[in-house]
């Protein structure tokens, strides 16, 4: 295991699976499914017709061929969704369309170009056994079995399946709301003016749009400045989310003061001084099952903590198979990242943490 | 080129790229960008430190060596975001901190870990060349320098880039509006009561998930009952979307009655009779720009011709790469697709369209 896995590690196992919620199945898309989906009825459920032709009791076909073809009265129609009334008799033919009911008394249906209608008769010039052309009720699916299990992802397919159960609603497990800080005088956002020697907080949007990639739903607490009491008054604000990321105010610098206001907080600080290339330390604690991040504020070592610390833990409050998802997802991310503005190469982001100042902050604790 | 790649390029050539519209910046993932994005001023703004230290004026570091060591007054601080308001003379210092603006006098940063304080004074044991740990005014981006290109896809990376250059909002592409209709007397929708005989528009529900993962917006009509007035009706609606798409009616059945309608409203049927195995014909066509898709009404072909016609006709809408991304998605999906409700293997869709019925009916027009 490297160092970045045992971190990882450490990160998921502080993490928790959400509970549920019941969303409407057009906006489960994504979601994972809480529970088993078990069907309520049978489906068909009733008997009836895979094809256009007419319902017959087949008895009333025997000994029909070319030679001796054999009329039925037409007696009425079964077009799917309107059941014909009364029973079908022998010597009688019931029109059928695809999904039509089955009338009673009928046990095969005849398809349309195997028999010729002639007024208010049909002919048929060759027998039939019982059965054909029926799809039987429950023979797509029996009352009580499984359709969708717990854990699955919801895609197209399985809007569609949740449909045809009549089920308009579904469990889903809760998406985290993550709070996202961004800390340092020079910042500013974009409904504050622009001054000189200000920049804008552009990690908070970033981060925020890899929030909502992931699924989740951010909210942008905004900007602190570097001061302890404005920074604990939006960490604060923010312990109400599940996950809160701060963007800077994270280094040895007299105006990096995030550590001292996690401190001050209450939270338990499980892991400080990563070492991330291109860039400065990050910091992870807990408080009251809260996550709480805290990343340098450049943007590219921010959004590549993001995928390494928090996508994973996201993935699994919302259910999701975290290991797989962000195998593929991180390393795929860390080639297209491009965050510096000129676009260059892909960032180089070192998977080995530093072996700590002197100290021995470096390691976990 | 297969029979299915002619009949998708039919469908693309026959739809248009939408316009733009602006939206704000965490709305605008997985959109296209419509025009070049330019940076409007310089990246820094000013010149800045690059790391914490002392901003002096290299020349009075002149001569310094650990045996005869410089000090200098300090004069003040220029922390990030809060300027220096006055120069740095000969013999003076700024404390510095990384992102703050160099002041005025000042060509040069020494690392903190570099000089020494002593009270009012810092003390450095070392000369100092013009320039070190500075970045420059337009390092990053110079002003009329193109960030982003239109055509591309905005991420996560690409809305921190917007943020950077204090875009809020952003011009893309719009998304497409697909009104789906489902026809049949046996369907019920939610809102509706389930009777001995109905079944689910299940189709609608699948369809609909679709256009959503394909990031399109789906108006959802409802159920148009085996009646060439309703279908008209609904089908006219319809028409104020991008797309139509109108599930079941479409095979040669008495009361598939939905090519009719189409015929009735003016469509321009493009082609008609694809072989979609496990199922029955597809229509396509287009009025005043708005295109109709035919589909059967089983759920799984309806969904597979989703697939094939019209996602890559929404992606095109959208401004995006249709003929790389429908490649991968297909195939993919194709492999995925399950629909059918006991889960079973992957629905065998036919690539290869029938000959046609003897009236040659069977070939796009």
């Amino acid at each position: 295991m490297t160092e970045l896995q045992r971190i990882q590690r450490l990160i998921l196992e502080a993490t928790s699976v959400l509970g549920r919620e019941t969303v409407p199945i057009l906006e489960s898309l994504g979601r994972v499914l809480a529970v088993d989906t078990v069907a309520a009825e049978d489906i068909p459920g009733v008997d009836i017709s895979a094809v256009d032709g007419f319902a017959v009791f087949h008895g009333s076909l025997q000994g029909a061929s070319t030679q001796s073809p054999v009329p039925l009265r037409i007696i009425g129609e079964s077009p799917a969704g309107r059941p014909f009334g009364t029973g079908v008799g022998r010597g009688e033919a019931v029109r059928i369309m695809t999904g039509g009911v089955i009338p009673d008394g009928a046990d095969a249906v005849v398809k349309r170009e195997d028999a010729e209608e002639r007024g208010s008769l049909v002919v048929f010039a060759a027998s039939h056994g019982p059965g054909g052309n029926i799809r039987f009720k429950g023979e797509a699916l029996k009352r009580g079995e499984t359709v969708l299990f717990a854990g699955e992802v919801i895609g197209a397919v399985e809007v569609c399946k949740l449909a045809s159960l009549r089920r308009s609603h579904v469990l889903v497990h809760q998406k985290p709301v993550v709070a996202i800080i961004s800390t340092g005088d020079e910042l500013t956002d974009f409904h504050e003016p622009s001054l000189p020697g200000k920049i804008m907080c552009s990690t908070l949007y970033g981060l925020a749009a890899q929030v909502l990639e992931t699924g989740a739903v951010p909210l942008l607490l905004g900007v602190a400045q570097d001061d302890p009491a404005e920074q604990r008054k939006l960490l604060s604000e923010g312990l109400r989310a599940d996950v809160v990321i701060t963007s800077g105010g994270i280094a040895n610098g007299k105006y990096d003061l995030m550590r001292q206001t996690f401190r001050a907080v209450g939270v338990d600080i499980k892991f400080t001084n990563i070492a991330l290339k291109p860039n400065k330390p990050a910091v992870f604690g807990a408080i009251n099952g809260t996550l709480i991040f805290g990343f340098p504020g450049n943007p590219s070592a921010g959004m590549i903590s993001f995928e390494q610390f928090v996508r994973p833990a996201l993935l699994k409050m919302m259910g999701r198979n975290y290991f797989d998802e962000v195998k593929q997802s991180f390393f795929s991310s860390i080639d297209s990242f491009r965050p510096d503005l000129k676009g260059g190469g892909p960032l180089r982001a070192s998977l080995v943490p530093d072996r700590g100042p002197a100290t021995g902050k470096g390691k976990p604790s």
